[in-house]
Order: C-alpha cells, then sequence, then structure tokens
C-alpha cells in the first residue's frame, strides 16, 4: 500500500517550518450523557448515530471502525500518525473512529466528548482544514442535535473546550530555534498570547526531532476567526525567526558538520532506533532547507511519520521485537534516501 | 604530485592484516665514537662520508638531506611515514637522512648510531625487505670501515642492538583482535618467544586505528634468518587469529552497523580530526576485510598515512590551524572515497 496520497507525503504553504495544520472541533449530543457516564452499550450506540448521520455523504467516504477491532499497535499507529488521542488508543471501550481514506478526516466517537471531528492537512491551512471541518460539521449539526448553549456555546465535558470547541493547531519543525535553546522564551511570549507551544504529542510530551505543536488555548469569548487569525500570525512570525535562525545557524562549519554526517548516518546504518531517526531527521531537514543535503522535505515529512515504532511494527507484518525493528527502520531509511522516496510497504 | 609510487599505495601478501615491513639494520664507523660524543661537524663529517659511499650507486638513487633544512612540519611528517624516528625528527643538529623515491629507503644518519638503514616495503615481505637491506649493508660495508667485533657482532651505541644490529618489525592492522580485547594476552605471550607487541609508533606509544608494531626482541645469539623465520611464523598465526576474530565479530549486526557509519560519516564529515579519522579507518578497513564497505584496502592504507597532521598540513603549503586541517582533511576523505583513490595534491 503505498502512502502518496496522504497528507504528510506533500508539504504545503510554508512547508519548511509547518509540517501540518490541524482543526478540532469537539461536539456533544444534547440527548446523551458525557461519554465518562456511558456505558459501552450508550457509546456503540452514538457512534452507530454518529456514523448513520455522514455515510450517505459521497464527498466524505468515511470508514467505520470500532477500536475494540483495532489491535493494539494499530492504535497506537492512529495515535502516531495523530489520528486520534493516545488516550483514546488506550482505552477501546465502546468507542468508534470515522476515518477517510486520505486520513484528513477523523472522527473520533466517544473520546473525552461525544465527538471529536478532526481534520489535518499538510503544512500552513487553517482556513481551508476549518472549511472542511465546517462543512462536516453542518452535515453533522443537521442530523444529529448537539449541546448548544446561547452563552457558552457548544456544550463540552471540560470546560475549557466550552465555546467554540475548536482547537487548532499547527505542527512545526523549528530546529534551529530549539538548538539555540529559544524554545522556552518563545513558549513564554506566546502564552499572552492565548496560545501555547508543547511537544508533538501535547502536554508533557518531548519535542522529538525538534517538532513542536502550536494551538490556541481559548475557547471562549472568541471567535473561530479571530482564533485562526492570531493562530496564522503568530506561526508565521515564527517560522521567519525559524528560518532567519537556520541560515545564521548553517554558517557554523560544527553545525554543517553535524547536518552532514546525520545524512551520512541515515544512508548508512544497519540499527537505527525510533528515537535517534528522529534526531538525525532534524538536522537533515534542518540543512536540507538550505540545501546542504539533497534530500526532499517532503521524504523526511514521510519519515517522521511513518518510521514511528507503531507505524514501522504494523507495516511489517511480522511479531519483530525491538531489535528487529530498529534494523529494519534503518534498512528502510538507507532504501527510502537511495531511491528518494518511500518505496511500497514490504 | 601523487604518491602512486610509494610503498603504502600498493597492498602485498596478507596485506588484509600486515600493513607494513620493515628491517633497520644499526651500523657504525670504527674510527669515530658513538654520535652522541660527536659535535656538530663531526655527525656532518659523517653524514658526508656516508652519502659518498652511495652516491654513484645509479639503483640506489639516493637523496641527500641535511635535516637542518627540513621545516618542523617536514620532520614530523618523516616521522609520521615512519622514515625517521620521533627522536631524530626532533633534534636536527649535525644529522642528514638519505631517502629514496619511493621511500622505501632510508638511512638516517648520526641518529643513536652513525648509521640506521631502514628498508620498508608494503605487506609482510621480510624476507625481500632484509635482501634489500643486506645488498646497501654490502655496498656500505665495502666502502666503509664498520665497527664490529668477532664476539658482539655489529657493535652499537646500545647494548640491545648488539649483534646482528638488526631490528625487523611488522606493522598489523588488528581491529578485531582489538576490540575483542584480546591484545594483552598476545602481547604476554609473543614476549616469550623474544617478541613485542607495541603502538605504531613505538614503546608507549597508543595504537591508533588498532595498528601494532610487532617485532623481535633479541639481535644478539640468534642469526637474523633466524630472528626472520620467528617474526614471519608468529605474524602468520596472528593473522590467522585476527582473520577469525573479524569473521566473528562481523556477524554482530552491531559491529555492521559501526563499520557501515564508519563509512558513513567518512563519506559525509565536514570535521575530522586525525584521532577520529583513525578509528573510522580502523572501522571500514574491518569491514572492507569482509566485503561489507565498498573501500579498497590500498586506500585505507594510504589515508592512515596521508592524513595524519604534519603530512596533510606539508601537503597544504599554509599556515592552516588545527580547525582549517580537521576541515581540509574532511574534503579530502570525502573526495577519495568518492574517487576511489587519493586524487592530486591540491
Amino acid at each position: 500500500m503505498a502512502n502518496n496520497n496522504r497528507w504528510y507525503a506533500n508539504t504545503g504553504q510554508d512547508g519548511d517550518v509547518v509540517l501540518s495544520t490541524r482543526i478540532r472541533l469537539a461536539r456533544n449530543l444534547a440527548e446523551y450523557p458525557f461519554p465518562h457516564r456511558l456505558d459501552v452499550a450508550g457509546k456503540e450506540k452514538i457512534g452507530k448515530e454518529v456514523y448513520a448521520a455522514v455515510k450517505d455523504v459521497p464527498a466524505l467516504k468515511l470508514k467505520f471502525i470500532e477500536m475494540k477491532n483495532v489491535s493494539k499497535t494499530g492504535a497506537v499507529a492512529l495515535a502516531e500518525r495523530h489520528l486520534i488521542s493516545p488516550e483514546f488508543a488506550s482505552n477501546s471501550e465502546g468507542r468508534s473512529l470515522l476515518l477517510s481514506d486520505d486520513e484528513s478526516v477523523s472522527i473520533m466517537i466517544c473520546e473525552e466528548d461525544h465527538i471529536r471531528l478532526q481534520i489535518i492537512m499538510g503544512g500552513l491551512s487553517l482556513n481551508e482544514a476549518y472549511e472542511k471541518a465546517s462543512l462536516i460539521d453542518d452535515v453533522l449539526d443537521e442530523r444529529l442535535k448537539y449541546a448548544f448553549n446561547e452563552n457558552f456555546g457548544y456544550l463540552t465535558q471540560c470546560p475549557t473546550n466550552l465555546g467554540t470547541g475548536m482547537r487548532a493547531s499547527v505542527m512545526l519543525h523549528l530546529p534551529a530555534l530549539s538548538k539555540l535553546s529559544r524554545i522556552q522564551k518563545i513558549a513564554n511570549a506566546v502564552s499572552k498570547l492565548g496560545l501555547t507551544v508543547r511537544g508533538a504529542y501535547g502536554e508533557g510530551t518531548s519535542p522529538g526531532g525538534d517538532i513542536y505543536q502550536l494551538s490556541n488555548q481559548v475557547s471562549l469569548g472568541i471567535s473561530e476567526q479571530e482564533a485562526l487569525d492570531n493562530l496564522r500570525s503568530i506561526t508565521l512570525q515564527l517560522a521567519t525567526q525559524e528560518r532567519s535562525a537556520r541560515k545564521e545557524l548553517l554558517k557554523n562549519i560544527s553545525v554543517q558538520d553535524k547536518v552532514s554526517r546525520a545524512y551520512g548516518i541515515l544512508l548508512t546504518s544497519r540499527i537505527l532506533s525510533s528515537k535517534e531517526l528522529m534526531e538525525l531527521l532534524s538536522w537533515v531537514r534542518l540543512g536540507a532547507s538550505e540545501g546542504l543535503v539533497p534530500v526532499k522535505t517532503e521524504l523526511i515529512n514521510e519519515m517522521f511519520v511513518t518510521m514511528q515504532p507503531a507505524n514501522l511494527l504494523e507495516s511489517i507484518d511480522s511479531d519483530a521485537d525491538a531489535a528487529k525493528r530498529d534494523e529494519i527502520r534503518a534498512e528502510r531509511v538507507r532504501k527510502a534516501l537511495e531511491a528518494g522516496r518511500i518505496g511500497e510497504r514490504i
């Protein structure tokens, strides 16, 4: 199965810095208690209801996936691809997922809220992603009865999501700002503007590969468009800072050495852990942005996603242990770089 | 100036393990005190006398080099190539050197003894090297008056060289035995057989690049041929042990990883110290012997010699500082591996 229809196989707007854009809408159905107060049957009922609401929309073509039928590896792989939350992956009871073929649309059913609709797109595409989310949201709104309050907006289980129920985020590759130890200062500054900088997998996760998530924190008392404009503006400022830091950093011969060696190691290693790969890819992506190493950004983005432990394991179809996986990862990376692209899955 | 007529540009017999063979004969002239009791003029007089004895032998074509005319860098470079001793390089007063164009023949005049005649050849070639040394020794013996005693043989300043005055040695690349920590045991065993294992630059030097010198210790009460046969026999045993250790070691995927990455780093680094280069070359040479990396042994041997600090500096013809040298070294190594050979000096 080739992956070239997936969002990560293409770079988008400002793709040198912005890996992807996500819009997530939290919605609940008025006639049911919040998921944590539902039993398995109750959750399953909601899954079927939501699926029934979208399955006849030809443009969507969403697959209905009952999480109880997804293997542990499969669930973690979905979380690695940011299609479900780690929490959703860890407990399948009664939960289901609606997923489009290109994985740009995913709807978690009975995570914290009844509906968590997510759009993910390559590069910086907040408005496009929001428009797509709104279209699906409108379909659901028309066919289901949302919990909505004139004063608070969309009602959600956690009060931090009240209001628009929207979280918009961008995944940023900030190797230069990170290696120059400027992230903490930036995180402090953006928090005053209602935004949060975190590791790629949310609160408390480490920024493997120098990948950071920038997202809006406030959903109450602010319109969706204001939130998107705010996030877009800060993202563009960070991108400008990152680009200038890259140029500054890459003048340094020892940074050039790091970048070039990282490329050399990726081309030749026989054992490669996921953690080391992320670090090496980050150096290579930094260098590639200034033409120092002959690797396409799309390929690096794809490896960031597909070479993660569960995704790799899922694509092997075997019970490879960690050591064997590190060998297979090394081999895949070598071949991918040699071919200039991720090959067919083997 | 290309180096392809030098001994290190070709591998010889058992060249997978044996880098080179050296025969050194210590000789003194009967009518002069030992060098440490000579003044500058006395040393210079001996230099001219020895040169006069060989300069009309067409087959030899030795250059006469007064060490006072050799730069500090040039002298260290000669020592790095094992053509003179580090001690000879550090004090030039009155000393001179006779050197053949291919550097296989070198005669230090007024080092510890009046004459230190050395033959160096690639691979294991003890008999060939000894024959060549003997031919030159015969010429010198015919035209000069050697200090010789019926009981003690050739008289030398240090009693450890009395007798044949011959030291025979082989330079061995023992990466597998070294990485398996078997060298100390081997050193203990061979010392009982009258041989010594040391680092590449003699007593007390560290075995950079896993290169070891194996030499005969005894020169009194043993014929030259016995000493050569003994050394040859132990060398062949060590070579057998090393080959089997290589096969054993290279089955290990983490060793394959080390070898392959070392090659990758050599292909891509932008900064390379002499020390790191030796370590990386050792891994690569280990792998190359089993066809794991596509590098010719000759090329690695050549880099072991020509990429050392003073040799590199000498070939640059500039006042490059250490940092700049590490950059130039990285560039040369990259280009050499890409071209599959050391290019013309730039």
